[in-house]
């Protein structure tokens, strides 16, 4: 190989890495590092404080996963808020959904999402909708202080350290609570099971806390540490499952790449060690 | 890191870098080249041809799901046939169902069996079951000119390169089809659906010539490429879902650590790519 791009697995002691065509763009915000290059195999690729954030190959199923479960099963999910996710590929996909009226974006870090429109517009171009406000502030801040009410808060960021931090606290999960409705859903995004177990036990733990009905589903994402990611659902009212509105879902018929009906229920269903960490948390 | 290991996934320009505390074998048998390391995370580890084969910490993902799907569906799996596995780890699986009566495995390389008796015996210990008889030679050649009946087939085979290629043509499922008992079931392993679209689409393909029912189901497993695999099911008879005997499964209640009912379901139901790639064999 020639120029490389790795990823550092440091808890686990590996590493990920990619072969790098060209070098597109690398800043220090006044939060993070950002970087963006292209791969051979994974088009381009954003990250942010040397880790992978997405890449244009498979981007599609973080993405869909994290957006499409709690709205094909909250029955009115007109006001989302997405905490993070400034690439606005999470907008994307939520926008997907003719009863979402509304969507306020808060990302710590307006750069994130001007890079991104430049040169991920297939990714972020939702952000610049009419359905949306975006508010680049500490999502912590934001949570705390609103006075609106969410249908669905939807935290897409990264890891619980560094700027992160802060959306992974159980003040932060009441705050959510707070301003979601009486049947509001909160998601997350919540780890690998393999490679941070501790986290998914804090999460878990956290999210049980303030929550009724608290859940996880998986994903497969390849670039991500293990490929094998886990999403957190926590609900005021709904069940993931009996509460699936398989009629929107035969009545809208996305052209989805990933997500699908059975996958749906499938997603929930979790293998015995990760059941196991999740109830001994 | 000090000492490493890389496996290279050339195909899609990238690596997988683990950390290796200690080197504990390396030999060129007369097939492959045979190593064992160990890593702080993964425990030690299985290395075929530069490729991970299996780790203490993960193998279990991989055993349980090539072996009990199978056999939570054949109501009589009386007689086993392994091809490959002669790491043993598919076999220990295996004969945790007592109506297993004998199972053959059929490994082309005795190395690797030897060195796994001394260096993994958790996993190859059950090599030495009175159940089984081990033939080290041509997996091809053995179901070619084979005579004997079987309820079930495994491949657990390595990728359809050097040694692993002849388990991967339309002649050698045949072969498999017609030493199979009349309700017989064939399963392999069938790559990552990421990384390997291509093999992926030609076991699918030449399956799907010789075999009435044919179905993949996936699992995550973290050290091989992509993190995610896929498993081909074959059969003559039975419905992977439809015939799915959960009296057999509650009445066992196998302390495993992946593989559960719900999974057994769940890892059926495929992301729409998947299920795209696969049809448009």
């Amino acid at each position: 190989m020639g120029a490389v791009f790795s990823e550092k697995y440091s808890n686990i002691k590996a590493s990920f890495t990619l072969e790098v065509s060209r070098i597109i763009y690398s800043k220090k915000s006044k939060f993070q590092k950002i970087e963006i290059f292209e791969s051979p195999f994974f088009g381009k690729v954003l990250v942010i404080d040397d880790c992978i954030m997405l890449t244009e190959k498979d981007e599609f199923i973080y993405h869909e996963m994290i957006a499409h479960v709690a709205l094909y099963i909250h029955p009115h999910p007109s006001r989302v808020l997405i905490i993070g996710g400034g690439d606005g590929g999470t907008l994307r996909e939520v926008l997907k959904h003719s009863d979402v009226q509304q969507v306020v974006l808060v990302d710590i870090d307006r750069l994130v999402s001007e890079v991104c429109l430049k040169y991920f517009p297939k990714i972020s171009s939702s952000l610049l909708s009419d359905k949306v406000r975006c508010h680049f502030q500490d999502g912590v801040d934001y949570v705390r202080h609103s006075t609106e009410k969410f249908d669905l808060i939807i935290i897409d960021s990264t890891d619980p350290i560094n700027v992160g931090e802060g959306l992974f606290t159980q003040q932060f999960y009441q705050d959510c609570h707070r301003i979601l409705t009486e049947d509001g859903i909160l998601i997350n995004q919540a780890e690998s099971p393999v490679y941070a177990e501790k986290w998914l036990q804090n999460i878990a733990r956290k999210l049980g806390s303030v929550f009724n009905r608290v859940f996880f589903y998986q994903a497969h994402i390849p670039t991500y540490p293990s490929g094998y990611w886990l999403f957190g659902y926590a609900s005021k009212t709904y069940h993931p499952l009996k509460d699936f509105r398989n009629e929107k879902y035969e009545k809208q018929n996305l052209p989805l790449k990933y997500y699908n009906a059975d996958l749906h229920k499938a997603a929930f269903v979790l293998p015995n060690f990760v059941r196991n960490l999740i109830h001994d948390r």
